[in-house]
């Protein structure tokens, strides 16, 4: 049975974790988020806040949901815990960058009830559409050291399972150059919120020394091009593979909320493979065969 | 059993059509199409045929391919016939006009094989984003009328049919304006045949006068960005809902040829409703209730 004030200390610390996410993101924007508040028809909402057409962040979102009510069965019975009775609370966060050397940053931290068991579920992954070593070492080294301070298992047990669950299966290549997922960590749950609270708060600064350091990097349209196509990848995997989201699409979430990880523009062009030797080419090996990078 | 040499027979006339339509369209956009020609590891291959960034059309290709194989047993034991052997030939189309008044078309016309059991599918189906009646109406009764030459139960009940398969389920609308969607037409393979020839025979006069008189129609920036969410709102319904692409992608069909669908470019926006009583709340009126057009 979880702890006593679960939720609420868990929501709690999520709404805190939004602030401070949202807040750091518009002190680099130079403008706040927009703030909807909206409830779930079968029970609970929440509260999405949206950047568009920024300077830095060409479109994202920082989404704070708190919902309960029940699953259908056939999904129930993919699920820990008995009977259809759920609850969820967790923060969802996609930014989308505008210059093509600035990745594209993902991250969901949530707790699930379902019955009398609860579990933690979430990750947070990187997604250039231009490789700099250094970006990629420092999210996953920020990430594996909150790990570490919890379970020296964790990191990589969990860069694994980011490889494999972001894997564009139709193009043999992974969305980005991944980062942590985890699901199902079920056991002491006031131990296993230590190390989610942990490792939600290294979210920030893996990221945003990323996001300051290439935001004014100057670039040209063939960069550009590139990032659109790579967004449409994007746009491939969240549509066709991303469980979270195919799931809300079908089950009548909020589709404004679920669809603001799509980004604000995406390309597609026929056999657009790029030319041998380029940094293009460079990205694609990498997303074709994970490497280390803690 | 299906009649002598009818494989070859009908896949004879899906490459005439391939080049008729081809040919029509290279006409407008004054140049050839790409081709490309490719072979299926599991058998048969197709002749691919694209054209990006033209001034008339910005992404389109028409798709000739003739497969066999095995089926998975799961997908196998969807269809008529028997065992897991199949066969397939069609020509598969997408167009999209640069022009944010010319309607995108998609068309596709196949023909079946498994165990000794044969059938026809397809269908065409218009997809503006700035609804002009006289289009729609032109549209549908081109296809109607070579429907009503075989059956006159054919159009309603294609029509009925395009209707429901072309619902975007988590936005309550439809892609566009519908036409025609027929799947496992069984029987007199001869005369079946014969409706095929005729409704796929009445595409190009579905569709050329519709592109003909859009095509240089003054725009603004305003039409282009709608006709942009427009297109990403294409891209949800096939990588989310259409099954030929769904299948396709899930079981290594040839990639390129298969995302051939997918526009040049698409937008997302938070929460993007039209003003009530504009010409793009119109078109969403008719998307989320489909009005009779013949």
């Amino acid at each position: 049975m979880p702890p006593p004030n679960f939720r609420a200390t868990v929501t709690e610390h999520f709404g805190h974790l939004q602030d401070q996410i949202s807040e750091a993101i518009s002190k680099v924007e130079g403008r706040p988020f927009r703030e909807d508040l909206w409830e779930r028809p079968g029970g609970g909402g929440g509260r999405t806040r949206i950047l568009e057409g920024g300077t830095v962040i060409e479109r994202g979102g920082v989404n704070l949901s708190e919902v309960h009510g029940e699953l259908p069965k056939e999904l129930a019975a993919t699920m820990p815990g008995s009977g259809t009775s759920f609850y969820a609370t967790g923060l969802s966060l996609v930014l989308h960058p505008q210059n093509p050397f600035a990745p594209t940053v993902h991250a969901n931290f949530r707790y699930l009830e379902k019955g009398d068991t609860g579990w933690f579920g979430g990750g947070a992954d990187l997604t250039p559409s231009y490789l700099f070593d250094e970006d990629a070492r420092h999210f996953h080294r920020t990430l594996k050291e909150a790990c570490d301070r919890h379970d020296p298992g964790y990191y990589p047990d969990f860069k694994k399972q980011c490889d494999q669950y972001f894997l564009i299966q139709h193009r043999g290549e992974r969305r980005g150059v991944g980062g942590l997922f985890f699901d199902y960590l079920r056991g002491d749950l006031n131990k296993l919120f230590a190390f989610v609270q942990d490792v939600s708060a290294a979210f920030l600064p893996s990221y945003l020394p990323v996001l300051t350091r290439r935001l004014d990097a100057p670039f040209e349209p063939k960069h550009r091009r590139w990032q659109l196509l790579r967004r449409g990848r994007y746009v491939e995997f969240n549509l066709v593979y991303d469980r979270g989201t195919v799931f809300g699409l079908k089950t009548s979430g909020r589709i404004e909320s679920i669809l603001m990880s799509l980004p604000a523009n995406a390309s597609w062009e026929y056999a657009a493979e790029p030319a041998p030797g380029s940094e293009e080419a460079r990205l694609l090996d990498v997303l074709r065969t994970p490497r280390d990078w803690a």
